[in-house]
Protein backbone atom coordinates (compact mmCIF):
# COMPACT_ATOMS: atom_id res chain seq x y z
CA UNK A 1 0.00 0.00 0.00
CA UNK A 2 1.19 3.22 -0.69
CA UNK A 3 0.13 6.67 -0.35
CA UNK A 4 -1.62 8.45 -2.92
CA UNK A 5 -2.79 12.10 -0.84
CA UNK A 6 -4.38 12.86 2.26
CA UNK A 7 -6.49 10.16 3.78
CA UNK A 8 -5.78 7.96 -0.08
CA UNK A 9 -3.79 5.01 -0.58
CA UNK A 10 -2.85 2.84 -3.26
CA UNK A 11 -3.25 -0.52 -2.73
CA UNK A 12 -3.24 -4.01 -4.56
CA UNK A 13 -5.51 -6.42 -4.34
CA UNK A 14 -3.06 -9.86 -4.52
CA UNK A 15 -5.03 -12.67 -6.80
CA UNK A 16 -3.73 -15.22 -4.69
CA UNK A 17 -6.31 -14.16 -1.73
CA UNK A 18 -9.38 -15.11 -5.01
CA UNK A 19 -12.16 -17.59 -4.87
CA UNK A 20 -13.02 -18.52 -7.78
CA UNK A 21 -11.70 -14.99 -9.34
CA UNK A 22 -12.96 -13.37 -6.90
CA UNK A 23 -10.91 -11.30 -3.92
CA UNK A 24 -12.33 -12.72 -0.26
CA UNK A 25 -14.36 -10.38 1.89
CA UNK A 26 -12.02 -10.42 4.91
CA UNK A 27 -8.79 -9.77 2.90
CA UNK A 28 -10.16 -6.60 1.40
CA UNK A 29 -11.31 -5.54 5.07
CA UNK A 30 -8.01 -6.40 6.13
CA UNK A 31 -6.89 -3.80 3.79
CA UNK A 32 -9.01 -1.15 4.95
CA UNK A 33 -7.66 -1.92 8.47
CA UNK A 34 -4.45 -1.27 7.58
CA UNK A 35 -5.15 1.98 5.89
CA UNK A 36 -7.40 2.76 9.00
CA UNK A 37 -4.83 2.15 11.16
CA UNK A 38 -2.44 4.46 9.78
CA UNK A 39 -4.96 6.85 10.88
CA UNK A 40 -5.72 6.47 14.01
CA UNK A 41 -4.14 6.42 17.35
CA UNK A 42 -4.91 3.14 18.75
CA UNK A 43 -3.62 -0.07 17.78
CA UNK A 44 -6.25 -2.72 18.11
CA UNK A 45 -9.50 -2.93 16.27
CA UNK A 46 -12.55 -3.53 18.58
CA UNK A 47 -15.60 -3.12 16.18
CA UNK A 48 -14.94 -3.51 12.62
CA UNK A 49 -18.21 -3.36 10.21
CA UNK A 50 -18.36 -3.59 6.37
CA UNK A 51 -20.68 -3.45 3.67
CA UNK A 52 -19.52 -5.11 0.13
CA UNK A 53 -21.87 -3.21 -2.44
CA UNK A 54 -20.31 -4.56 -5.46
CA UNK A 55 -17.91 -7.26 -6.46
CA UNK A 56 -13.58 -6.17 -5.93
CA UNK A 57 -11.97 -7.24 -9.03
CA UNK A 58 -8.02 -8.05 -8.23
CA UNK A 59 -5.33 -5.32 -9.08
CA UNK A 60 -5.19 -1.74 -8.28
CA UNK A 61 -7.67 -0.10 -5.69
CA UNK A 62 -7.69 3.17 -4.09
CA UNK A 63 -8.42 3.03 -0.29
CA UNK A 64 -9.50 6.39 1.23
CA UNK A 65 -9.85 7.14 4.65
CA UNK A 66 -11.91 9.60 7.04
CA UNK A 67 -11.31 10.01 10.55
CA UNK A 68 -14.69 10.06 12.21
CA UNK A 69 -13.27 10.92 15.71
CA UNK A 70 -10.47 10.26 17.69
CA UNK A 71 -11.16 9.71 21.35
CA UNK A 72 -9.48 9.27 24.62
CA UNK A 73 -10.34 5.54 24.88
CA UNK A 74 -11.20 5.03 21.25
CA UNK A 75 -11.27 6.33 17.38
CA UNK A 76 -13.34 6.05 14.74
CA UNK A 77 -12.17 5.84 10.81
CA UNK A 78 -14.16 5.06 7.63
CA UNK A 79 -12.90 3.56 4.63
CA UNK A 80 -13.67 2.80 1.06
CA UNK A 81 -12.21 1.02 -1.62
CA UNK A 82 -13.17 2.22 -4.89
CA UNK A 83 -12.25 0.79 -8.08
CA UNK A 84 -13.07 2.47 -11.03
CA UNK A 85 -15.14 5.33 -9.49
CA UNK A 86 -17.39 2.89 -7.50
CA UNK A 87 -17.04 1.51 -4.05
CA UNK A 88 -16.75 -1.67 -3.43
CA UNK A 89 -16.17 -2.38 0.34
CA UNK A 90 -16.73 0.27 2.84
CA UNK A 91 -15.73 -0.76 6.25
CA UNK A 92 -16.31 1.54 9.92
CA UNK A 93 -14.38 0.15 12.77
CA UNK A 94 -13.96 1.70 15.84
CA UNK A 95 -10.18 1.08 17.36
CA UNK A 96 -9.06 0.67 20.63
CA UNK A 97 -6.07 -0.32 23.24
CA UNK A 98 -6.46 -3.57 24.46
CA UNK A 99 -3.44 -3.16 27.19
CA UNK A 100 -4.97 -0.16 28.50
CA UNK A 101 -8.47 -2.03 29.62
CA UNK A 102 -9.56 -2.92 32.84
CA UNK A 103 -12.81 -4.05 33.85
CA UNK A 104 -14.73 -6.70 34.94
CA UNK A 105 -14.67 -9.95 33.35
CA UNK A 106 -17.60 -12.62 33.60
CA UNK A 107 -17.45 -15.90 30.58
CA UNK A 108 -20.51 -18.09 30.73
CA UNK A 109 -18.98 -20.40 27.79
CA UNK A 110 -15.75 -22.48 27.55
CA UNK A 111 -14.54 -23.26 23.81
CA UNK A 112 -16.57 -26.40 22.52
CA UNK A 113 -15.12 -29.53 22.39
CA UNK A 114 -13.08 -30.18 18.85
CA UNK A 115 -10.85 -33.26 17.62
CA UNK A 116 -7.50 -31.56 17.26
CA UNK A 117 -6.11 -30.27 14.19
CA UNK A 118 -4.42 -33.65 13.47
CA UNK A 119 -7.97 -35.30 13.91
CA UNK A 120 -9.51 -33.32 11.38
CA UNK A 121 -9.56 -32.14 7.64
CA UNK A 122 -7.02 -30.14 5.98
CA UNK A 123 -9.35 -28.01 3.33
CA UNK A 124 -6.28 -25.98 2.26
CA UNK A 125 -4.95 -28.79 -0.38
CA UNK A 126 -3.79 -28.79 -3.81
CA UNK A 127 -7.40 -28.82 -5.16
CA UNK A 128 -8.37 -25.86 -3.13
CA UNK A 129 -9.30 -22.38 -3.85
CA UNK A 130 -6.43 -20.07 -4.01
CA UNK A 131 -7.02 -18.26 -0.52
CA UNK A 132 -7.53 -21.82 1.15
CA UNK A 133 -4.27 -22.16 0.01
CA UNK A 134 -3.00 -18.98 2.07
CA UNK A 135 -3.94 -21.01 5.85
CA UNK A 136 -3.63 -23.89 7.34
CA UNK A 137 -7.19 -25.12 7.82
CA UNK A 138 -8.61 -28.08 9.30
CA UNK A 139 -12.04 -28.75 9.14
CA UNK A 140 -13.55 -31.29 12.16
CA UNK A 141 -14.64 -34.57 11.23
CA UNK A 142 -18.52 -33.57 11.28
CA UNK A 143 -18.64 -30.41 9.65
CA UNK A 144 -16.17 -31.24 6.95
CA UNK A 145 -18.41 -34.60 4.64
CA UNK A 146 -20.08 -32.12 2.41
CA UNK A 147 -16.37 -31.61 1.09
CA UNK A 148 -16.82 -35.37 0.00
CA UNK A 149 -20.85 -35.13 -1.36
CA UNK A 150 -22.29 -36.05 1.51
CA UNK A 151 -23.12 -32.68 3.61
CA UNK A 152 -23.75 -33.26 7.10
CA UNK A 153 -27.23 -31.73 7.44
CA UNK A 154 -26.38 -28.66 10.00
CA UNK A 155 -25.39 -25.27 8.52
CA UNK A 156 -22.11 -25.47 10.31
CA UNK A 157 -18.49 -25.19 9.99
CA UNK A 158 -15.77 -25.83 12.88
CA UNK A 159 -12.39 -26.48 12.70
CA UNK A 160 -8.78 -24.55 13.19
CA UNK A 161 -6.88 -22.34 11.28
CA UNK A 162 -3.52 -20.51 11.25
CA UNK A 163 -1.76 -18.97 8.46
CA UNK A 164 0.36 -20.95 6.02
CA UNK A 165 3.77 -19.05 6.42
CA UNK A 166 3.71 -19.20 9.83
CA UNK A 167 3.15 -15.53 10.91
CA UNK A 168 1.24 -15.41 14.38
CA UNK A 169 -2.47 -13.95 14.24
CA UNK A 170 -2.72 -10.34 15.82
CA UNK A 171 -6.10 -8.27 16.28
CA UNK A 172 -6.31 -6.93 12.79
CA UNK A 173 -6.18 -10.47 11.23
CA UNK A 174 -9.42 -12.06 13.42
CA UNK A 175 -11.20 -9.99 10.49
CA UNK A 176 -9.69 -12.38 7.68
CA UNK A 177 -10.04 -15.24 9.73
CA UNK A 178 -13.49 -14.53 10.62
CA UNK A 179 -14.12 -15.15 6.54
CA UNK A 180 -11.95 -17.68 5.81
CA UNK A 181 -13.78 -20.85 6.42
CA UNK A 182 -15.95 -22.89 3.90
CA UNK A 183 -19.71 -21.19 3.95
CA UNK A 184 -22.24 -23.21 6.61
CA UNK A 185 -24.64 -24.13 4.00
CA UNK A 186 -22.43 -25.90 2.30
CA UNK A 187 -23.07 -28.68 4.79
CA UNK A 188 -27.31 -27.98 4.06
CA UNK A 189 -27.39 -28.16 0.19
CA UNK A 190 -26.30 -27.01 -3.21
CA UNK A 191 -24.57 -23.42 -2.89
CA UNK A 192 -22.51 -22.09 -5.62
CA UNK A 193 -21.83 -18.56 -4.63
CA UNK A 194 -22.67 -17.38 -1.13
CA UNK A 195 -21.88 -13.31 -1.44
CA UNK A 196 -21.18 -10.86 1.79
CA UNK A 197 -23.47 -8.45 1.93
CA UNK A 198 -22.23 -7.39 5.81
CA UNK A 199 -19.90 -8.65 8.12
CA UNK A 200 -19.21 -7.43 11.53
CA UNK A 201 -16.28 -8.35 13.82
CA UNK A 202 -15.85 -7.98 17.30
CA UNK A 203 -12.10 -8.23 18.14
CA UNK A 204 -12.61 -8.99 21.81
CA UNK A 205 -8.82 -10.06 23.09
CA UNK A 206 -5.30 -10.12 21.57
CA UNK A 207 -5.07 -13.82 20.31
CA UNK A 208 -1.97 -15.54 21.63
CA UNK A 209 0.22 -17.30 19.16
CA UNK A 210 -0.85 -20.63 16.98
CA UNK A 211 -3.86 -22.46 16.34
CA UNK A 212 -7.11 -20.36 16.16
CA UNK A 213 -9.88 -22.84 16.68
CA UNK A 214 -13.70 -21.44 15.22
CA UNK A 215 -17.09 -22.45 15.12
CA UNK A 216 -19.48 -20.40 12.41
CA UNK A 217 -23.25 -21.63 12.50
CA UNK A 218 -26.42 -20.50 10.69
CA UNK A 219 -29.75 -20.89 12.81
CA UNK A 220 -31.74 -18.83 10.24
CA UNK A 221 -32.01 -19.01 6.46
CA UNK A 222 -34.87 -16.93 5.18
CA UNK A 223 -35.36 -16.11 1.50
CA UNK A 224 -31.87 -17.01 0.36
CA UNK A 225 -29.98 -14.79 2.81
CA UNK A 226 -28.57 -16.22 5.95
CA UNK A 227 -26.16 -15.14 8.88
CA UNK A 228 -22.98 -16.47 9.52
CA UNK A 229 -22.09 -15.91 13.64
CA UNK A 230 -18.41 -17.20 14.12
CA UNK A 231 -16.59 -17.30 17.52
CA UNK A 232 -12.65 -17.62 17.28
CA UNK A 233 -10.63 -18.91 20.53
CA UNK A 234 -7.15 -18.51 20.93
CA UNK A 235 -4.45 -21.18 21.34
CA UNK A 236 -5.47 -20.37 25.27
CA UNK A 237 -8.93 -21.15 24.86
CA UNK A 238 -9.29 -17.68 25.28
CA UNK A 239 -12.41 -15.81 23.09
CA UNK A 240 -10.69 -13.19 20.84
CA UNK A 241 -13.45 -12.71 18.45
CA UNK A 242 -17.22 -12.94 17.74
CA UNK A 243 -18.40 -12.45 13.72
CA UNK A 244 -21.46 -11.79 12.21
CA UNK A 245 -22.02 -11.52 8.58
CA UNK A 246 -24.89 -11.73 6.36
CA UNK A 247 -24.64 -12.83 2.93
CA UNK A 248 -26.97 -14.12 -0.22
CA UNK A 249 -27.07 -17.89 -1.57
CA UNK A 250 -26.87 -18.20 -5.13
CA UNK A 251 -27.87 -21.56 -6.34
CA UNK A 252 -26.33 -20.85 -9.81
CA UNK A 253 -24.05 -19.15 -10.90
CA UNK A 254 -25.01 -15.27 -11.85
CA UNK B 1 -36.85 16.01 9.61
CA UNK B 2 -36.32 19.29 6.98
CA UNK B 3 -34.33 19.39 4.06
CA UNK B 4 -30.80 21.52 4.56
CA UNK B 5 -28.91 20.79 1.39
CA UNK B 6 -27.74 17.66 -1.06
CA UNK B 7 -27.75 15.11 1.17
CA UNK B 8 -28.32 17.01 4.45
CA UNK B 9 -31.11 17.09 7.03
CA UNK B 10 -32.40 19.08 9.94
CA UNK B 11 -33.49 16.58 12.94
CA UNK B 12 -34.90 17.50 16.13
CA UNK B 13 -33.79 14.87 18.68
CA UNK B 14 -36.44 14.47 21.12
CA UNK B 15 -35.63 14.34 24.86
CA UNK B 16 -38.69 11.89 24.86
CA UNK B 17 -36.35 9.44 24.00
CA UNK B 18 -33.64 10.03 26.45
CA UNK B 19 -32.21 7.68 29.26
CA UNK B 20 -31.15 9.97 31.87
CA UNK B 21 -30.56 12.91 29.84
CA UNK B 22 -28.56 10.78 27.04
CA UNK B 23 -31.00 10.12 23.36
CA UNK B 24 -30.93 6.07 22.76
CA UNK B 25 -29.18 4.79 20.57
CA UNK B 26 -31.15 2.62 18.70
CA UNK B 27 -33.30 6.01 18.23
CA UNK B 28 -30.83 8.01 16.95
CA UNK B 29 -30.30 5.04 14.52
CA UNK B 30 -33.98 5.22 13.26
CA UNK B 31 -33.29 9.07 12.90
CA UNK B 32 -30.30 8.26 10.56
CA UNK B 33 -32.36 5.07 8.40
CA UNK B 34 -35.10 8.18 8.26
CA UNK B 35 -33.12 9.98 6.18
CA UNK B 36 -30.74 7.54 4.27
CA UNK B 37 -34.12 5.94 3.25
CA UNK B 38 -35.29 8.81 1.54
CA UNK B 39 -32.39 8.76 -0.60
CA UNK B 40 -32.19 5.04 -1.53
CA UNK B 41 -34.56 3.20 -3.76
CA UNK B 42 -35.28 0.80 -2.11
CA UNK B 43 -37.79 0.46 0.95
CA UNK B 44 -36.29 -2.08 3.60
CA UNK B 45 -32.86 -2.06 6.07
CA UNK B 46 -31.47 -5.29 5.62
CA UNK B 47 -28.06 -4.80 7.39
CA UNK B 48 -27.76 -1.68 9.56
CA UNK B 49 -24.12 -0.67 11.59
CA UNK B 50 -23.64 1.84 13.60
CA UNK B 51 -21.13 3.44 15.53
CA UNK B 52 -21.24 6.00 18.40
CA UNK B 53 -18.20 7.83 18.63
CA UNK B 54 -19.26 10.38 21.09
CA UNK B 55 -22.71 11.01 23.19
CA UNK B 56 -25.40 12.75 21.36
CA UNK B 57 -27.20 15.89 22.81
CA UNK B 58 -31.45 16.06 22.83
CA UNK B 59 -32.24 19.23 20.31
CA UNK B 60 -30.72 19.87 16.93
CA UNK B 61 -28.45 18.09 14.71
CA UNK B 62 -27.16 17.76 11.26
CA UNK B 63 -27.81 14.30 9.22
CA UNK B 64 -25.20 13.67 6.40
CA UNK B 65 -26.42 11.26 3.53
CA UNK B 66 -24.14 9.19 1.29
CA UNK B 67 -25.15 7.25 -1.01
CA UNK B 68 -22.27 4.47 -1.73
CA UNK B 69 -24.19 2.78 -3.92
CA UNK B 70 -27.46 2.25 -5.66
CA UNK B 71 -27.47 -1.33 -7.20
CA UNK B 72 -30.74 -3.74 -8.64
CA UNK B 73 -31.57 -5.87 -5.04
CA UNK B 74 -29.70 -3.39 -2.92
CA UNK B 75 -28.56 -0.04 -1.63
CA UNK B 76 -25.99 1.43 0.55
CA UNK B 77 -25.83 4.62 2.03
CA UNK B 78 -24.13 6.10 5.17
CA UNK B 79 -25.41 8.92 7.81
CA UNK B 80 -23.33 10.46 9.86
CA UNK B 81 -25.31 12.65 13.04
CA UNK B 82 -23.57 15.95 13.51
CA UNK B 83 -23.88 18.39 16.48
CA UNK B 84 -21.43 20.96 17.09
CA UNK B 85 -19.31 19.67 14.14
CA UNK B 86 -18.69 16.47 15.83
CA UNK B 87 -20.18 12.95 14.51
CA UNK B 88 -22.02 11.39 17.62
CA UNK B 89 -23.26 8.50 15.08
CA UNK B 90 -22.24 6.89 12.19
CA UNK B 91 -24.50 4.88 10.68
CA UNK B 92 -24.17 2.61 7.06
CA UNK B 93 -27.54 0.65 5.60
CA UNK B 94 -27.91 -1.62 3.02
CA UNK B 95 -31.47 -1.37 1.70
CA UNK B 96 -33.18 -4.06 -0.06
CA UNK B 97 -36.66 -5.04 -0.51
CA UNK B 98 -38.77 -8.37 0.82
CA UNK B 99 -41.46 -8.24 -1.04
CA UNK B 100 -38.94 -9.32 -4.09
CA UNK B 101 -37.19 -12.33 -2.35
CA UNK B 102 -37.49 -16.16 -3.40
CA UNK B 103 -34.43 -18.20 -1.79
CA UNK B 104 -34.77 -21.46 0.15
CA UNK B 105 -35.68 -20.91 3.57
CA UNK B 106 -34.45 -23.24 6.27
CA UNK B 107 -35.11 -22.40 9.61
CA UNK B 108 -33.33 -24.24 13.04
CA UNK B 109 -34.94 -22.64 15.99
CA UNK B 110 -38.46 -21.62 16.93
CA UNK B 111 -39.19 -19.10 19.76
CA UNK B 112 -38.10 -19.87 23.15
CA UNK B 113 -41.35 -20.40 25.25
CA UNK B 114 -41.85 -17.33 27.54
CA UNK B 115 -44.80 -16.48 29.87
CA UNK B 116 -47.30 -14.39 28.00
CA UNK B 117 -47.14 -10.38 28.07
CA UNK B 118 -49.72 -10.51 30.60
CA UNK B 119 -47.67 -12.71 32.93
CA UNK B 120 -44.78 -10.81 32.28
CA UNK B 121 -43.38 -7.61 34.61
CA UNK B 122 -44.49 -3.98 33.12
CA UNK B 123 -41.13 -2.11 32.53
CA UNK B 124 -42.33 0.80 31.38
CA UNK B 125 -44.43 2.37 34.35
CA UNK B 126 -43.96 5.91 35.58
CA UNK B 127 -40.73 5.03 37.59
CA UNK B 128 -38.99 4.17 33.96
CA UNK B 129 -36.72 6.75 32.06
CA UNK B 130 -38.64 8.47 29.72
CA UNK B 131 -37.43 6.11 27.14
CA UNK B 132 -39.44 3.29 28.11
CA UNK B 133 -42.23 4.96 28.47
CA UNK B 134 -42.58 5.25 24.72
CA UNK B 135 -43.13 1.61 24.79
CA UNK B 136 -44.98 -1.32 26.13
CA UNK B 137 -42.49 -3.42 27.46
CA UNK B 138 -42.80 -6.74 29.73
CA UNK B 139 -40.01 -8.58 30.99
CA UNK B 140 -40.29 -12.09 31.84
CA UNK B 141 -40.29 -12.53 35.45
CA UNK B 142 -36.82 -14.77 35.44
CA UNK B 143 -35.44 -12.05 34.06
CA UNK B 144 -36.96 -8.88 35.63
CA UNK B 145 -35.58 -9.59 38.58
CA UNK B 146 -33.13 -7.59 38.62
CA UNK B 147 -35.37 -4.49 39.09
CA UNK B 148 -36.43 -5.46 42.38
CA UNK B 149 -33.03 -5.75 43.73
CA UNK B 150 -32.02 -9.39 43.38
CA UNK B 151 -30.59 -10.17 39.78
CA UNK B 152 -31.22 -13.16 38.27
CA UNK B 153 -27.46 -13.86 37.78
CA UNK B 154 -27.25 -14.46 34.53
CA UNK B 155 -27.11 -11.77 31.58
CA UNK B 156 -30.28 -12.16 29.86
CA UNK B 157 -33.15 -9.91 28.90
CA UNK B 158 -36.51 -11.30 27.40
CA UNK B 159 -39.93 -10.66 27.61
CA UNK B 160 -42.18 -8.63 24.78
CA UNK B 161 -42.28 -5.21 23.80
CA UNK B 162 -45.03 -2.61 21.33
CA UNK B 163 -45.11 0.98 20.65
CA UNK B 164 -46.57 2.58 23.40
CA UNK B 165 -48.91 4.45 20.97
CA UNK B 166 -50.62 1.36 19.31
CA UNK B 167 -48.29 1.81 16.11
CA UNK B 168 -47.14 -1.58 14.40
CA UNK B 169 -43.59 -2.35 13.73
CA UNK B 170 -42.31 -2.37 10.78
CA UNK B 171 -38.45 -2.72 9.15
CA UNK B 172 -37.41 0.57 9.80
CA UNK B 173 -37.76 0.52 13.52
CA UNK B 174 -36.47 -2.68 14.35
CA UNK B 175 -33.18 -1.20 15.24
CA UNK B 176 -34.75 0.88 17.42
CA UNK B 177 -36.64 -2.32 18.95
CA UNK B 178 -32.94 -3.71 19.35
CA UNK B 179 -31.69 -1.23 22.01
CA UNK B 180 -34.59 -1.31 23.82
CA UNK B 181 -34.62 -3.36 26.93
CA UNK B 182 -32.72 -2.77 29.65
CA UNK B 183 -29.17 -3.96 29.52
CA UNK B 184 -28.30 -7.53 29.86
CA UNK B 185 -25.52 -6.37 32.83
CA UNK B 186 -28.27 -5.34 34.88
CA UNK B 187 -28.64 -9.13 35.98
CA UNK B 188 -25.20 -9.98 36.56
CA UNK B 189 -24.02 -7.02 38.94
CA UNK B 190 -23.86 -3.33 39.55
CA UNK B 191 -23.58 -1.05 36.28
CA UNK B 192 -24.34 2.19 36.30
CA UNK B 193 -23.88 3.01 32.76
CA UNK B 194 -23.95 0.89 29.47
CA UNK B 195 -23.14 3.18 26.30
CA UNK B 196 -22.59 1.05 22.98
CA UNK B 197 -19.58 1.52 20.69
CA UNK B 198 -21.38 -0.03 18.04
CA UNK B 199 -24.41 -1.97 17.17
CA UNK B 200 -25.70 -3.97 13.69
CA UNK B 201 -28.89 -5.14 13.07
CA UNK B 202 -29.96 -7.57 10.38
CA UNK B 203 -33.38 -7.21 9.53
CA UNK B 204 -34.62 -10.69 8.44
CA UNK B 205 -38.30 -10.36 7.71
CA UNK B 206 -41.14 -8.18 7.64
CA UNK B 207 -42.77 -8.07 11.27
CA UNK B 208 -46.32 -8.97 11.29
CA UNK B 209 -48.53 -5.92 13.92
CA UNK B 210 -48.48 -6.97 17.40
CA UNK B 211 -45.96 -7.75 20.31
CA UNK B 212 -42.32 -8.03 19.19
CA UNK B 213 -40.94 -11.04 21.49
CA UNK B 214 -37.24 -10.57 22.14
CA UNK B 215 -34.44 -12.58 23.89
CA UNK B 216 -30.96 -10.48 24.44
CA UNK B 217 -28.03 -12.64 25.90
CA UNK B 218 -24.62 -11.51 27.00
CA UNK B 219 -21.53 -14.88 26.76
CA UNK B 220 -18.67 -12.57 27.22
CA UNK B 221 -18.10 -9.90 29.37
CA UNK B 222 -14.42 -9.04 28.91
CA UNK B 223 -12.43 -6.34 31.09
CA UNK B 224 -15.34 -4.22 30.73
CA UNK B 225 -16.49 -4.70 27.25
CA UNK B 226 -19.56 -6.91 25.73
CA UNK B 227 -21.71 -8.15 23.15
CA UNK B 228 -25.47 -8.25 23.44
CA UNK B 229 -26.96 -10.88 21.21
CA UNK B 230 -30.31 -9.67 20.36
CA UNK B 231 -33.17 -12.11 18.73
CA UNK B 232 -36.32 -10.58 17.88
CA UNK B 233 -39.86 -12.61 16.99
CA UNK B 234 -42.87 -11.41 15.54
CA UNK B 235 -46.52 -11.93 16.80
CA UNK B 236 -46.39 -14.82 13.92
CA UNK B 237 -43.71 -16.56 15.75
CA UNK B 238 -41.55 -15.84 12.61
CA UNK B 239 -37.74 -14.08 13.50
CA UNK B 240 -37.63 -10.50 11.58
CA UNK B 241 -34.42 -9.27 13.19
CA UNK B 242 -31.05 -10.67 14.86
CA UNK B 243 -28.62 -7.74 16.35
CA UNK B 244 -25.70 -7.30 18.15
CA UNK B 245 -24.20 -4.70 20.22
CA UNK B 246 -20.74 -4.12 21.68
CA UNK B 247 -21.40 -1.72 25.06
CA UNK B 248 -18.83 -0.69 27.99
CA UNK B 249 -19.89 -1.45 31.37
CA UNK B 250 -19.13 1.84 33.29
CA UNK B 251 -19.90 0.35 37.10
CA UNK B 252 -19.95 4.40 38.41
CA UNK B 253 -21.28 7.47 36.87
CA UNK B 254 -17.97 8.98 34.42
Amino acid sequence: MSPAGTGRWRARIDPKWNIAGTPNGGYLVSIALDAISRALPHPDPFAVTAHFPSRTEPGEADVEVVVIRSGRAHSTASASLVQNGGTRVHVVATFGDFEALSGPTIVRETPPSFPSPDESVPASGPVAPDFMKQFDLRLTPDTATWATGTPSGVAEMCGWIRFGDGRAPDTRSLALFADSFPPTVFNVGPAMWVPTLELTVHVRDKPAPGWLQCRFQTRYLIEGYLEEDGEIWDSGGRLVALSRQLARVHTQEG
